[in-house]
């Protein structure tokens, strides 16, 4: 359950607060040159620092330990490690008995019976994301098209110059907010995603929503098309590339690429661990009760998530890229 | 790549115009009675017939033949046939070189190297749909909650009482339009889904854009909260059950159900299949030309699309139900 | 937990006495042409009629209902499915209480809570291998490689000869026996399987362990070889084509297909339904007590079941023929 | 393709000479008691020393670094990693060109485009077994019945108690020996396995494939019972637990465990790499020519594999042990 992909298969482990966390990325392909120092780059995007932004700073070193050799990937599964080093476990430990609203702790608890590891939100920690970008910035190395993403909405404010500004005023409140991340890429090739279940739009779905936070996923147009009637709506084929003047479907026909680049939005919601004192249930006293929250932690969550979003579709397109390598036309050969 | 789920698991197949189309069901839990009227209703709900939808009427005469022994589940994978009967297949054989905007056909084309069978949309048809609302069926009868769908908007229409006034001056401007469905279900019991990758909202997100025409997911609020601060999107808890003072994460925490009832929103575009003409690319003439479809087509199908979606959404909880119960903490017996 | 496969899919549904047995195929490559009297061919190599097998006449005429237009493969899922007739389920209502020795009636009575199908054997029949021949036929309809199968040994017989004379012998004594099975292939492309968990002989292995009565697989010299020495027992290539001069390792080095022919041997425990008397426990009586077996059944299944084998063998070649395509290295294209 | 598992899934990964191997062992139930003391006692019964098993010394320890928390699991994927240390990588670069007989050597350099980590067998090594028995001692902690192993036969040796003196023999004629694995189990609860591809043998067949070196495996009496009869082979049962009077079908009726002990024998080839010199092909020189193989290797790997493949046949029967626990009978409740 901790595994996403049938042919670029990523499986993921680690939790925040202890000594490592890790991801074993197969079928890469072999033969592929791995440049670290785009890892580097990707991780260093998602690294915080900016206002807004928690001051836990990781060294995010990552190493890798299986699958490469002269500088080229083997065949073999890569593993790729970073080791936890600035934990501040003690801050966490009353957390357990009264959950913080918003967060996994509560159901965490339950759900495994108490014994899930709790400190800084164990397995549900954005923590774990810095080794999904490491996975996600190889795939983009063996794909044939370039991804990006762009922070489009930050809380109710849309004109991104004055972010800044804007965040420190809610700093300054004690509270955060969420923003809306637009992912896009160039354009794919044709016939990426299967009709039923392994929809390209489904399963980026899936994937996005693996990124703690994520509340909503549309692709193109989406909700905001709602009142388009069909006639507007229809993208009509301009040429044999598959090529549409509009793009109201993101890149995606029936589920699967339509030779038009993908276009995908992705709401993300406030940061749950606020300084703000919040009225929450208390699981000794049974009752509702004050709750401040101590540790470090964003303000504006989705002013880091950008670069996990791009690189866990970039994770999604290559299984899906090698599914359609393995699902060319019959020929006899 | 046909098929859905790890413990409770869906296989779909057929195509519009060929004589069956079915389902597999793998999971079903042996000793659970089998109610056919059940999946005769939810098939109803489906039905066209109200204004605004297609004149396709299909007997949707399902027939169990696998599974099934003196009424109840026997363990065995339960298999579900539908045949294909008032198909009218003349209508579609221009559409292969004058591929329909917003449709799958182009792409089917090249995907399959001209070989898929266009017919009626072929795989890509809502047609298959049938199948899957008799599996979502049999699953709601497992499940121990209930689950519910409403159409809350259609094009710019949120006053559902005036919908049939509305679609006809769709209709009479050969014109289609999409539209909003809520999904919710009782309160679930907490701990359904895992932390990485198969999220129950990631599952849900996957599992709903595998219906055709779906564009949009959120779970909660989604994209509409944009604007609350954490403070105000953080639901408190307020008692042992988990259970929250608002719901705006929409029974989700950290992708598990909290407690609460699921709340989740999808955006199903507008009918790609319009009477009006459109200007698309013609692969012979390899021009820009005229196209005016034939056929019977709906006007909204997000007027029919709801219970497909309840039903999808009752096979993902299936799932994750079945793989609760082998997940629970260890205890030595 | 009732499919195979990974690209080349394989689900199975049915329960012998039931109206149908069928199989979803999976990743069939489209554009692949269908010779249904190939399918036919082999459905005829695995009917009773000879000596020593079964009275149970079914037509076994199978219909595709999915996956196939026009004589090719769509890309879409291929359904075959065939219907029950021969049945006569009085015969096994007595077996409830008196499971027979060497079957799984005790078993599926309690792993299904009493809910399972027992007549005929329910989904333990050997029945449901018909809808498996048809599968790989079909995939080796698209393999570049032929197979074969071959039986070497029937109980005590080592020349074949003699079998008919052999079996009439066992059946006046209202007994059974077991055989063992030789399958090969032409010299497979060097490449299929992978080094961990999906090793070609792991596969195979598995998937011949699927066919009812398995109980022993060996690639090349298997347990025969227990007394060769490393110097021996290593097979030396000779060419460039990974040609060797001995084939002790039946193909497979390390897991992975090796570019000479597949050798791998079978055996298949005497048919466990006799019509010998035979002393078993009785769970209304709670005591051992005579059991008679009435019905219709094989003094020796392994004069049927090598088509069986081999066209599972087939499926299992296809998946990982289509995963070698997914796999090739690397190359900027 | 490095994963085993359905409900536990075990991901490998890491090569001979790499820096780290390791496994994610996702699945563990959280709230189980690690006693890391019998990690280490499986690791040891790995260990070579013995006569007739190499001198490669590793240190293996191992390192637990996620998914237990205070001495418990956590319901996280636990992540255990073993350090390379005692590598000697020079011995191994002349066989790139010039592959062992036996070996992996010639087909993972054609399958992985000459990419492949080729020292000391590179993925294809036995050092990969050191994190799988890791990954199956946690199973046994979980499971609630034992297993055991045992050496019947080494080469032509059937007396255990003259194996030192037997062995020094073989490797004073620089060769190598197989030999035959005794694998069992107390009694099994009733209903591991599933019906279809997921039958109890079929899954420890194909996991015992994984094991490099292993050629044959069968259940209960396999090969060696080919001569018996249906009515001596047949295994009565006697009371309500199942039990039966023999074990011919070595615990496992119908692909399902029928409450007795698993049996299971199991063939492993002489070790490929062999102190005498070997005529085999060379790909410069286009000839099969002289190999002399240096560096260390086990004269009789038999000695050494046992605990391996107990530990393997823990992780087949941990999966199917928690799938039950999925698919008990529909119960109101």
């Amino acid at each position: 359950m901790n595994s996403y992909g049938n042919l670029f298969k990523v499986t993921l482990y680690g939790e925040s607060h202890q000594s490592a966390i890790g991801v074993v990325i197969d079928g890469v392909l072999p033969g592929l040159k791995i440049d670290e120092d785009k890892i580097k780059d990707d991780l260093l995007k998602r690294k915080p620092g900016a206002i807004g932004t928690t001051t836990r700073l990781e060294k995010d070193a990552f190493k890798i330990t299986s699958g490469v050799f002269n500088g080229y990937t083997t065949g073999s599964p890569v593993h790729i490690t970073i080791e936890n080093h600035d934990v501040r476990s003690k801050d966490y430990s009353s957390l357990k008995k009264h959950p913080r609203p918003g967060h996994a702790d509560f159901v965490a608890y339950k759900k495994y019976g108490g014994f899930n590891d709790y400190r800084g939100g164990g397995r549900f920690s954005g923590r774990l994301t810095a080794a999904l970008v490491c996975a996600g910035s190889i795939a983009k190395q063996m794909l044939p098209f370039k991804l990006n993403h762009e922070l489009i909405q930050v809380g109710s404010l849309k004109d991104m110059s004055k972010m800044d500004e804007y965040l420190d005023q809610i700093a300054k409140e004690n509270d955060s907010v969420g923003g809306i991340i637009k992912l896009s890429t160039e354009p794919l090739p044709i016939g990426l995603g299967e009709p039923n279940f392994n929809k390209l739009d489904g399963e980026i779905a899936k994937m996005l929503f693996s990124v703690p936070a994520v509340k909503g996923v549309e692709i193109g147009t989406g909700f905001s098309g709602i009142e388009l009637k069909g006639s507007n709506f229809n993208d009509a084929i301009v040429d044999d590339t598959g090529k549409t003047k509009t793009n109201h479907s993101g890149g995606v026909s029936g589920g699967i690429s339509n030779g038009n680049p993908l276009e995908i939005k992705v709401m993300v919601k406030p940061t749950s661990s606020i300084k703000k004192t919040q009225q929450t249930y208390h699981t000794d006293s049974k009752n509702v009760q004050d709750l401040t929250i101590k540790g470090r932690h964003d303000v504006c969550i989705a002013r880091r998530v950008g670069i996990v979003l791009e690189n866990m579709l970039a994770i999604v397109l290559a299984d899906l890229w090698l599914l359609d390598r393995a699902k060319k036309p019959f020929s006899k050969t």
